[in-house]
């Protein structure tokens, strides 16, 4: 192997950063099976067609052949998935005589975009997804329990403060229709360029492309324009006059997700009206989530409810889910040093070895520390101690172990500190035990 | 979405299956923390010719075309990565200069394989590696090394016992130099078919294809016919008569591998001289690993050293390491029911919600007991308590907690025992508190 090539757009961390990311894994697998959430995995391909109906995301699909297919041999169509929400509702219909419904999934795994790549933006990147599904029709509350969960997550991260913000597909289009607009995915997909272009510009585009009248353009961007955290939303809507079934029953949904999110994890939770999300098979509440000091890498956690996405003609599954962007959080927090690790990798003691004929002494060291969960590695070579202090020091292991027939020792490189050892009884400190990271930005921490 | 299409070679678990995988991948990030192993994770792309200098493999690689990519365009003859070791050594490279060496990795992620699929053979499925490199040199021990972590992985593992088979590829040649071959590649290529077609159809090819006499090709047969799980494998192979510098080189390092390793894991590692493995990188020791009473399915773990994988040109980086087939070895697991799981949700607990007004009460008592890290989950409807009961008995989920003014109580469904309990203090028995994976198979369990 000569050449090395860096592929832009699919990132790779260094064995620190991988140990960030380890973080959030951990946690987000830990909150969600915390709130009963069983993990699947689904198969990284997809059928083109299957993933070709959800609109949008055509473009960016990578499809698969096989090096030696023969001519006009095609593999079936098959595409890398783009998302997890697609494949999820794929695999309900497949095996939904073996689900129990609610079913409560989580899933993390990779995704694929053939997307040009920039800050936030990759080819290849990591999703931490939950949805709940049930048959006919799912009840509301789940709504707000999935951003009850995102904000639980994020708050046990070491991050800067994340807010969920949340919208509702009924509100918007309810306002539009009840502002005299006909195309309201028009208009919804204009809206839905606000932070990209400006309000301006925006309204501009309300009226020559939506079709809207001035007054109602304005009426759009002063609804989008509403951000609380509390329910005060609804009065503000309903003080622009606009009035709608839909509407009142979009401000309903919004109303109820905010406050009962609000019970839970005061403040983590907004209603924010400009939220649109592109993709088109949201039918009721959306959520994005904003790192503050960081939004405009864009929305770390998204999702929403999809009243229509897995159906097999007979029987319709509904369902809502938020999914954390992993890739772009761990690459901001990395890129950024939002970040520290206290060591690059797991050991937290290394065995020193006095002699290559008695490493066997040092592996027995090592196999006691391992039976009562210590992680450790024993030295390579049998250098001089110094040059094995220096081994650890490089790795930032904290302890070194010298075997010895009258009495181990252990040092705490750190300190210089040495004593005495039995590899049967001792312990290190609880918080070197394992790697840890840590913000490196103020933060409401734990005291 | 409408259809819905299976596809073979693309494995996918129910809830209770991927209980069955966690604890596999559980444990095997354990046990190779504990023995000082770094994560990291490689994109799944690599550049087609990196991955085609490898050999072998070629036949069998997923390129990818991006769906709207323009006529001609290549996307620069990307393609799935088919092993974890090609790009970890290609990582290495390009990283070098960031990581210390000796450096221990583990890797747990998928691969593809546009191979026909049958009994434990994938297009798609994962792996969990771990590596060691060096510059220039890698020290011998590191070969025990790896044999000795894969073997206590498995002894940590709910499946049957399982045995790592180790040869050493110096041993191989220098003994067909030793019989006079001209071309040992050949020899090898023949002897690796010897479980598939059997000693009568080898000893003719041996002839035929590798230009062998009848009677070394029977010494080649005599050899590979060798098995012993100490190193008595030794005096087995002089006593052949073959002599050769190469061999001598081989024996040794088999029987210093075989040694060490049952000095830690007595029994769990053997010689085996009829291990050939196909690809052509390894240099020195290859592992296979074989689980007794299902030998025919394949090796579950394999690997190998290859001393010249990783080259930059001025610097080499020698390795070995060791991976355990993730997919193969559950797929044996579930497809043979040789475990089972407790449950098939994370849940410990069901909060009942006693009416739809009170839901706030009962997402109190779940907060409170997943601050003590409790796995729970609220009742999705107010129904009548019997109904609440029997949806906590389909999920299997032990505990269900009834809110009370007057009191709360959780009840034992199993036992039908009920008692009072406070959300603060209360905790399931440990066994119960998340699923557990139990082998259905008489083994040497700990007591």
């Amino acid at each position: 192997m000569a050449k090395v090539t860096k592929l832009s757009g699919f990132p790779e961390w260094l064995p620190d950063g991988r140990i960030a990311e380890l973080t959030v894994l951990d946690t987000a697998r830990r909150v969600f099976e915390l709130h009963g959430f069983a993990s699947i995995e689904t198969r990284s391909v997809e059928p083109l067609e299957q993933m070709l109906r959800k609109g949008e995301i055509d473009k960016e699909v990578y499809l698969l052949r096989r090096l030696q297919a023969a001519e006009g041999e095609s593999d079936a169509g098959l595409g890398l998935h783009f998302d997890l929400t697609v494949p999820f509702a794929r695999y309900v219909l497949e095996n939904a005589g073996h689900l129990e419904f609610p079913f409560r999934r989580y899933q993390i795994q990779k995704v694929w975009r053939g997307e040009r790549p920039q800050e936030g933006r990759f080819r290849e990147f990591t999703q931490a997804d939950i949805d709940v599904v049930d048959r006919d029709t799912l009840a509301f509350h789940h709504d707000a329990e999935m951003a009850v969960v995102m904000a639980t997550l994020l708050a046990e991260l070491p991050i800067p403060r994340a807010v969920v913000q949340v919208n509702n597909r009924k509100l918007a289009e309810g306002f539009y229709l009840g502002v005299g607009a006909a195309d309201t995915a028009a208009v919804l997909r204009n809206v839905d360029r606000l932070d990209k272009i400006g309000a301006q510009k925006v309204a501009d585009l309300l009226v020559s492309d939506a079709g809207l009248t001035a007054e109602a353009a304005q009426a759009c961007l002063a609804m989008a324009s509403i951000r609380t955290s509390d329910t005060s939303f609804v009065e503000r809507v309903l003080a622009l006059g606009v009035r709608n079934d839909l509407l009142d029953e979009g401000l309903d949904e919004l109303a109820r997700v905010v406050s009962a999110a609000n019970a839970v994890v005061p403040g983590a939770v907004v209603a924010d009206l400009k939220i649109a999300r592109g993709l088109d098979y949201y039918t009721g509440t959306v959520y994005e989530t904003q790192l503050i000091g960081y939004e405009n890498v864009g929305s770390i956690a998204s999702g929403g409810r999809y009243d229509s996405l897995a159906s097999d003609g007979k029987q319709t599954y509904p369902g809502v889910g938020i999914s954390l962007g992993v890739t772009r959080l761990v690459s901001i927090l990395l890129g950024r040093a939002l970040v520290s690790v206290s060591r690059s990798v797991p050991s937290a003691v290394l065995v020193a070895v006095i002699d290559e004929e008695a490493r066997p002494a040092s592996e027995a060291v090592a196999t006691a520390l391992r039976a009562r969960g210590i992680p450790c590695e024993v030295a390579p070579k049998a250098d001089k101690f110094g040059k094995q202090i220096r081994h650890a020091d490089r790795r930032g292991i904290p302890f070194v172990w010298f075997p010895d027939d009258a009495g181990d020792s252990v040092k705490d490189i750190r300190t210089g500190d040495q004593g005495p050892a039995d590899s049967a009884l001792w312990n290190p400190p609880p918080a070197d035990l394992h790697p840890s990271v840590r913000s490196t930005v103020a933060q409401e921490e734990a005291p």
